[in-house]
């Protein structure tokens, strides 16, 4: 690494030791120019599939154990729709300017959880979450902080998956001395490994095995948790790693 | 550009110039990773939308208005699951090694047509289909193809979209003379700016507005034909862009 950064200027031939990780990233980048046209296709099939089990309810002389089975599928419906709603927020709404509003991070941690419990279970990840009542509501953009909170998870479910046997996750939120909101992330994962300790935040710097990562969550959190004015810290623990986020209310600059 | 390169190293600061592209590509990365478990809890919530749809119309004295209104939620059904199918492929395939098997440009088209419909709708594309019936189904690895296909197609409508009318996107299959698959697109977008003709496959290259794109779907497309041992071809038309990818079945290497 030092031998090369001596040696030569860097060119454009130098991504090529990044390969893996441009790939992946590419990959990431067509998926999520995909994604708002794909939800919308989903969506009209989903509101069809609604508005017939709506229409049928409505009919009279129904009978009863019937209207219960419908009543299932209107229920199974509004899941559907509101996973899919959290993922049209994530695809649309991150690459453009912030846009400030009102932020209950508990509310946030709910919808990230559910888009992420399949991904608990094959990671063998034990969550456990704590939501402060005192968490307070802060003005932000919710969107940047669902990505970050997102990427926290990811990395929290890799590094317990990667251990032999099952790992609790604890998920905190509360609210510290100052009214900032306070987002905690607690593994007993793997801990960080030595030689990306020093280098966290820096872009395609991953643990994961080939092409598994591209390495931009962490550099992707930090650009969001500084952009909102917060600040993060992450650290060793006894059992694994622990983050903190500190995000204060938006202040735009006059 | 070139005074810079001449007069210093480049350094780990210099992914600075690439900020918004990084953090586009950083956003499709915390995606892709989050999708198989979106798309698990969907499925599942889907299901028992669909089961329940299923266990109401096989109960008997059921209306004949009320069955077929059980049989459009259920064709609605169907048409999530299969949009959804093909996103789980897209989510999940990519990073493993080539995978073959028989591969139908028609299929794979059709497929990610479907998911796409929004998306030409919304950039003014009129799409135009030739799958002609002599196209071979060539031995390759489909998910790899999907991708390519997608990342064409997706820079197809911002060519398109960018005009300020509506525009032709052609989208052909056949087959050359040395039985090998290919796949055309002909748009009548904004053609190729000067400025990137000479570097269209170098990672992080984009026309796009800042943050709308990570610049890596070419740079994709061109890993992954040529991994599939085929070949890709870009050139002016007079109204647009074609691109021309040759598949050919995929030979191992003894």
């Amino acid at each position: 690494m030092e031998r090369r950064k001596g040696s030569k200027a860097k060119t454009q031939k130098d991504f090529s030791s990044m390969l893996p990780q441009i790939l992946r990233a590419g990959q990431g980048e067509v998926i999520i120019n995909l994604l708002p046209s794909a939800i919308h296709e989903l969506n009209n099939a989903l509101n069809t599939l609604l508005g017939f089990a709506e229409l049928l309810q409505s009919k009279p002389n129904i009978p009863k154990s019937l209207r219960e089975d419908l009543e299932a599928i209107e229920r199974a419906g509004a899941k559907v729709r509101e996973l899919m709603g959290t993922l049209r927020f994530l695809a649309s709404g991150v690459t453009s300017p912030i846009q400030i509003a009102p932020v209950d991070l508990r509310e946030i941690c709910q919808q990230v959880v559910a888009l992420m419990n399949a991904s608990f279970r094959r990671n063998y990840v034990r969550l456990v979450t704590e939501y402060s009542d005192q968490t307070p509501v802060i003005l932000s953009d919710p969107s940047r902080i669902c990505f970050i909170l997102l990427a926290l998870m990811q990395n929290a479910c890799d590094a317990i998956g990667s251990l032999e046997e099952s790992g609790q996750l604890l998920l905190k939120t509360e609210r510290d001395e100052s009214g900032c909101a306070v987002l905690v992330l607690e593994n007993e994962g793997q801990g960080l490994p030595k030689e990306v300790r020093s280098k966290l935040f820096e872009p395609f710097v991953t643990t994961k095995t080939e092409g598994k990562g591209a390495g931009l969550g962490l550099f992707l959190v930090r650009h969001f948790v500084e952009q909102l004015q917060g600040k993060i810290e992450i650290c060793d623990t006894e059992k694994g790693t622990r983050v903190v986020v500190i995000l204060p209310s938006f202040q735009p600059q006059t």
